[in-house]
């Protein structure tokens, strides 16, 4: 069982966010990344597992087609033994049931040429895009918009040149989202490789100066929607930690300056603006893949002048920063979504948490995320 | 947990054979093979389960008994620590609480000889019976029928001889039903050693001729009751697989004509004839561990004139066709039904396939063994 | 998840001591020992979990403080990665808040000291009391009585010096406190090393000689509340173990008598007086972890007459009655205590089991139990 449901008696309870605390599973009718276009080769199927659903993605004269990984049969799963007699078509193992990767149709049945089905049924397929780097996915039935319309602004510029890496963590996807997002988490990251080596300059937390307006929605149609956190004019950075007024703990004095913005954006991606250094920009996904794991794909970005400008900075990645930054600080982040998963897990955690005031902004997320998903994932739709 | 509780929204939404998938742990009051008469020695206890319930089996004397394997005191199994103090008898070891084998009688208790309880109270026993070297066991609350009633034609034929092996599968038993009844799934033996070593003549699969009318019932009381698959007449055998009209594989042109008749039979029994090549018979078992476990029990078949004779193909199936029928070819059909679970787990897969023209003699047993079961085995047995 | 709720369909059919079967989890509003005192050393926080509650128990400037282990904001355990940073608070290594481990107040948040809720928010604390090497916790939200009232009578006696050990055992505590104030459960120990090897006469059961007015009741308030088993006058011990009259086994002819008196003491306890031998007792507990666990807290005690007395019974108990007591004899209830969770881990064992004679003293402390519990833990405490 991949759950996904949701406790009725939390929902009776919450406020302000229903939706989003029902989205276990994510948000319906959006793109997603699902792998990066270097991990499919041409004709070498690829099963992967978005918002609970399996898909099996394949390249195939290098354009990449995705299908739902399950028989219409009985249900088993081509990518358990891989079948293919014809290019362009996938085979089930078990009564040959053959389909096109394009639109789905069966287009044959090997064991029963004869059989009424053929022509007469199809196999869910996905719509797919490639776009720096990454394979998009998405997952829904509606007419899909413009990949445009689901990623933060500036990532699909031209001359922005993407690197990055993915993992599994044991954590829905929402804890994420919030861990990435929350100004104040940052305190798990002063003793960071990335903090020191890279003289970076990072407070303890942030004090508020107001109580509200520490968010900017940007709700523009089709998209993307989403939302900047604007503590860093609103507040006063903390580098002296205290307790009861009496010194205990220092932030990092760094010489370098970054996260100046820092936004979400639906379905759940963040770009912080510029990091891990001025010129540089990180976008990670926290992408859906049952009630209890989400993927962390995490990228960096940088504006390029030509093609070898952009070889050169994704060579730069593979070999400086996924080891600096995206292991190096983010480590932290995954350990502690991993370790918050318990609270939430059983859907208490929304009405028993206690939030402060820099969870404003997550607040802001959670409203905005409510009103402005396509849909919301149910276990009916696995 | 056993598991064994059925999806009530499944149950609403099932059409024709609503008996047969709240069967997740099996029929009641019927006859099924537990174990090989070798497995069970002289006064050395075997737990086995069958429909989620445990059993104790004891040979004394040469005849078997068997009993619940749960003392009706404080519920533990005799099985985690045997105690024998008095042949015929059982004692718990917790309490001593002693059984008598034959009839299950609470013959004493050791701690307390003065207890009310002595002679007042009996555990629940299990009628048994040992044929053609198995033991079977009833599993029910009825009087029995005899054997021959739950066993396909010819089994117990004097002048039979019987042998084969035995291993757990982790599907639920009906998936293993429905794989060995199955025309259509001979499309994954197709590379099977016994088919390239017996010269097997072995197609991808069968194009029915007609929509109904491919299998013939036999519901004579007391039994068996049971349903044959006419394909073989009512089809033309695929050798030739194409896709889009464009040949892709092939079956294999073997010599030997095989598998005339298969039939399937009450509880849960595959006959085939002949199998795995002219004058022998294939009798085997799916028999109802727990809900997503079944034990499948192979067995080889042939008449013989003298015990000599029969010792010598029993000693035949052990050297040659286990490894080359029993493994080499059904080894296959066990990782196919394992793989099938997961669809069929939760109860979905029961509304969610889509069945084709040779699936029909699957739906005819399904509402044959709706109709013509003696009981449902329900979680409230266990 | 910690289990916890119990099958409504048991409760309805259960008669006398609903109650006791409800409290899966454990009384609550009772002191239970958590670990020996040396487990805790200065400033080195211990985790331990009581009736499904995480606490995260302290020992500063020797006095030991307990904390629910769940930091308010987002409900991450501060055991997962401790912080302090000053002496007398704890640290949550994710926000930064930080509470005071005397009286829980939330006295500073390092990421944001203008937080409103500095000085306004409590974390849970629990009442701790040390005695007797050992530190109790009082799980509830009432003024906690004085310990004596949760303790077997003699165990705080001055000049009683105690020693033992504690472990997990992988079944409910009912089943712990039923095993070990079960008076014919001493079938299991007749082969037991302490039994031959120190001498000690222990028949196979006991004949009890009337039917009722076997125990003896202690209600007085504040406590402790409990039960003496009466049995050692009011039965024949059977030492000739007999099935249908013929003799099969005998007990042990020790010369050591032991285990005149047995009583078991809220929130479940037992003592043994003497044991295992004269001049000895042994007090023992079963506390609640989770649905399906339970700590199996061992202690023997002596009267002493000065504490180097006490300090050489105490090295006793580690060089010689640990190995051939605690263990020597006690492993085998762990083991049946772990045998008997399958029966009764569904609820269905308290409905299904049949009891007899000797089990009316279980049943007395059932219904003692049921009627003067402080109250009932259940899932929705954790």
């Amino acid at each position: 069982m991949l759950g996904g449901s949701v406790d009725p008696a939390v929902l009776e309870r919450v406020r302000g966010w229903r939706p989003y605390v029902e989205a276990k599973l994510g948000f319906r009718n959006h793109w997603y990344p699902a792998v990066f276009a270097r991990e499919l080769a041409e004709n070498a199927p690829v099963e992967v597992m978005l918002l609970g659903e399996r898909i099996l993605l394949n390249r195939l004269d290098g354009v990449v087609y995705g299908i739902r990984n399950r028989c219409l049969h009985r249900g088993v799963r081509f990518s358990q033994r891989l079948e293919c007699y014809k290019k362009g078509t996938i085979t089930c193992w078990y009564h040959a049931f053959t389909y096109d990767w394009k639109d789905g149709t069966l287009v044959d049945i090997i064991t029963n040429p004869n059989s009424a089905l053929i022509g007469a049924r199809k196999i869910q397929t996905y719509s797919v895009r490639e776009a720096k780097g990454l394979i998009f996915v998405f997952v829904g039935d509606i007419d899909p918009p413009d990949l445009s319309a689901d990623v933060p602004p500036g990532f699909l510029d031209e001359g922005m040149a993407i690197n990055g890496k993915r993992r599994m963590v044991k954590s829905n996807w929402r804890l994420g989202v919030e861990n990435g997002f929350d100004a104040s988490h940052i305190f798990i990251h002063k003793h960071s490789k990335l903090v020191v080596r890279n003289d970076i300059a990072l407070p303890l937390g942030f004090a508020p100066i107001s109580a509200g307006d520490n968010t900017r929605e940007v709700l523009g149609e089709p998209g993307p929607k989403g939302l900047y956190d604007l503590l860093g004019e609103k507040s006063i950075p903390v580098f002296e930690g205290a307790i009861g007024g009496e010194p205990v703990i220092e932030g990092n004095f760094g010489a370098k300056k970054v996260a100046d913005n820092i936004s979400i954006w639906l379905p759940g991606v963040l770009k912080v603006d510029p990091w891990p250094q001025e010129g540089m920009n990180q976008f990670e996904w926290y992408i859906p893949i049952d009630a209890t794991t989400h993927c962390y794909l995490q990228t960096l970005g940088r504006m390029t002048a030509s093609e070898e400008e952009a070889a050169s900075f994704r060579r730069e990645v593979d070999e400086k920063w996924v080891d600096l930054a995206l292991d190096g600080f983010n480590d932290d982040d995954v350990w502690a979504r991993e370790a918050t998963e318990e609270f939430y897990g059983d859907d208490r955690g929304w009405i028993e948490e206690r939030l402060f005031e820099t969870d404003m902004a997550i607040v802001e997320w959670r409203k905005l995320a409510s009103r402005h998903n396509r849909g919301i994932q149910r276990p009916e739709h696995l």
